[in-house]
């Protein structure tokens, strides 16, 4: 017999990833057949024509062929030299070597650094211990490991925003978990109130769902807002008062784009609440913010307030398949450890760096303002992160899914259908990046607008 | 409340992965102190001093800064720089996309060939299918993937050979499946034996599990052994006479170090057989072999006689974690399309393959001659991958667990006990790799042996 469809456990079954879901497999099906295919849903910048940072990709050569740093030294900036140096040297073993589970100490240390710089001022002296950080292939797998801690039994349940971005809702599922969905505010910008995650908590707790963690994205993924401290500080109060643990994905860090607006982290609220008990698990990536090196699959997180014995459990399983990606990891440490002031690197950075997040700004704006204009369409402002999670007013009987599949059928452009994140009963939506290069983005808006009007 | 130990699910408390386990720890805080380690737990080829192959590191760095093509042409061998384009051609975006979630098409493409080539010839044709191949981070990720599929519930069960290498123990604890396992016959060189395997299937049965599969590890992990063609046609045979799949781990298989050994693949004799109902997983990897590249974490699982459906659910589950890594993926692509006669590195590459096999091989042989020679320890000889597994005698009421720690306090040498992989009862063993360059083998097994006698 051969393993069949019938053979498959219920949480397989049961697991679903809208971001790679049937409208992209057709998506793909019709690239083959010729048609041009915009893809807008999934936030892959290089594959939208994002150049990856020249520094970046001088260190990782120098690193991956160390022969380049004697035969073709005229080839790289001085500080790319040395910096290729200092990571085959401290990493003891280079690119192809298995290294600790938990990631080469070294880039472990330089992450904490980051984030006792990033997150300290003089209100604040945030701490952060290298052994609490563990390197992953990209922050996807980082949050799976930790939800692999969190999920003990079918009881358990995990609080996350809805809309979600569905690696959340997938890995519950697959774990055998509880997803307990509270509601974002729409109408004031995806904010998040205090009486809607009590809603969500009550309303599990009827079910007999034993809660376990508050997952929160920020900025927003599908929603692009950017939190507030007091908002942060709200999230924390709430878990403190129920005995939750946070999920803290932050992967969007760097993505803001608005001037009123400023990325503030759950570890310095935390640290400014003085709260030494509730467990914090923070995650970021070299996928998003102005890297977008999604193919190289480096994230981190950091776990605050999390015993020795739990943090052993993380080992253990990280220790399973071996390591993270050296790639990756060196990666992680260029992304915290960028040239300094004075080096040669530091100007073309800069302007690369300042290039990129402009452009990203500017498409935010002109597609929300775009896709606000187009009748029978609202969409709140993207503050940050890359994505627009617009509301279509559809008729009656049809789900935004169908629209996602006529919309890619008649235009070529590809999004994610609101059900793939949640929504409020009743409401429809679809997921877009802002990727897009900015020529191609009229297009899309053009596009939505004349396929808006002529499918409702 | 933080997050407590006693909040953690019992699959992942079970879980044990001795490979990096306590001795390990201990050997990583004796290092620490200033003590010099030898590292023999783990086969980590590049962290003992081997050297990656230059044509695949120049392809790499190549590959990760394309500026180099016209910046330095002249540092690079010609096929190499061809090569790079091809990649960079073929990938559509380099390495900082994400891929799909299967991996690059093109590198499919090219495994299928490497299979369809390694396993034909004038007796045999074999088929591949690339839409059947999924790039994955290491074989690791692979083997946890289809072992994800195949556990549905906690009376499913899968068979494992006794000693086994804890990837298949820890995985399956993980996912709340039962291990069966069937053991080798140490005595005439891990052979496998269909009384056994229909010993273990019985007792299996009898204690209400459903066996849903079962792995072989060819060349054998720890055990060194090579199978024969009849070996594997005979465990096909009784897989199919029980409606099993086939994982055949086949990460050694350029590891044979014997003239009178060859390496015979699953996929192979399935096509020999013209099986076309029972359902095969087959892994293969950067990590061993000649290249060793353990950290760039690049492997691949091929499905043989698995429905479209069940793809789709390996697709979906690949897809939650977006794709792997793609310095891993064009790693698995150099690995499988090496440079070909009248290319300009092919006499390097040559050189440096038969040198690291060679090297190996001969590892092998004095390690297993070494410890033979000791009193109180047997080995048998290392045919192929890169560990021996000696059955050790000890004084009533020890362990081996307790031996592999005072054999790292006593010398430095750090070796995995043999009750993390599973032994006879009654029985004690270790695992330690073939990795140690040949000065430093003769230390080893000096060391080994004055502990011996000074311990037991």
């Amino acid at each position: 017999m051969p393993l069949d469809i019938s053979d498959i456990g219920k949480e397989v079954l049961n697991t679903h990833y809208a971001v790679r879901g049937p409208i992209v497999a057709r998506a793909k099906e019709l690239e083959r057949q010729g048609r041009k295919i915009i893809y807008c849903n999934i936030g892959n910048p290089q594959a939208l024509g994002q150049k990856p940072l020249s520094y970046v990709r001088q260190v990782l050569a120098l690193a991956q062929w160390p022969e380049l740093l004697t035969l073709a030294p005229e080839a790289f900036p001085a500080d790319a030299l040395a910096r290729a140096k200092e990571i085959l040297d401290k990493s003891g073993f280079g690119l192809g070597a298995y290294s600790d589970s938990k990631g080469v100490p070294f880039v472990r240390e330089a992450v904490a650094a980051f984030i006792r710089s990033r997150d300290t001022d003089s209100s604040c002296a945030v701490a952060s211990d290298p052994e609490h950080i563990y390197l992953t292939d990209g922050a996807s797998k980082a949050v799976q490991a930790v939800l692999r801690l969190l999920i003990a039994g079918p009881q358990d349940g995990i609080m996350t925003p809805i809309p979600q971005y569905p690696l959340y809702s997938a890995t519950i599922t697959l774990y055998g978990g509880r997803q307990v969905g509270y509601f974002l505010d729409e109408a004031s910008g995806w904010s998040l109130s205090k009486a809607m995650l009590e809603k969500a908590y009550l309303s599990a707790q009827e079910k007999g769902i034993r809660v376990r963690a508050i997952c929160v994205i920020n900025p927003g993924n599908p929603t692009g807002s950017v939190l507030s401290r007091d908002n942060i500080a709200m999230v924390i109060q709430f878990a403190k008062e129920h005995g939750l643990s946070i999920l803290a994905d932050e992967v969007y860090q760097e993505n803001i784009y608005r001037p009123e607006d400023r990325f503030v982290s759950f570890a310095r609220v935390l640290t400014e609440l003085g709260e030494k008990v509730l467990s914090l698990f923070s995650f970021h990536s070299c996928s998003k913010g102005y890297l977008g090196e999604c193919g190289q699959r480096g994230g981190y997180v950091e776990a605050r307030n999390v015993s020795p014995e739990v943090l052993a459990q993380l080992t253990k399983l990280q220790s399973v398949s071996l390591c993270a990606n050296l790639t990756g990891q060196v990666l992680v440490y260029l992304m915290v450890r960028p040239p300094h002031a004075g080096e040669a690197s530091r100007e073309t950075f800069l302007r690369e760096r300042t290039a990129i997040l402009g452009e990203l700004g500017e498409r935010a704006r002109l597609l929300a303002e775009g896709l606000s204009k187009i009748p029978g369409i609202s969409c709140q402002p993207v503050a940050g992160a890359m994505y627009a999670f617009p509301c279509i007013r559809l008729p009656q009987g049809r789900t935004d899914e169908d629209y996602c599949m006529a919309l890619l059928e008649a235009t070529g452009i590809c999004v994610v259908p609101g059900m793939g994140f949640g929504q409020e009963e009743g409401t429809a939506h679809f997921r877009t990046t802002i990727l897009p290069p900015r020529e191609q983005m009229e297009e899309v808006v053009d596009k939505i607008k004349d396929f808006h009007a002529s499918w409702i």
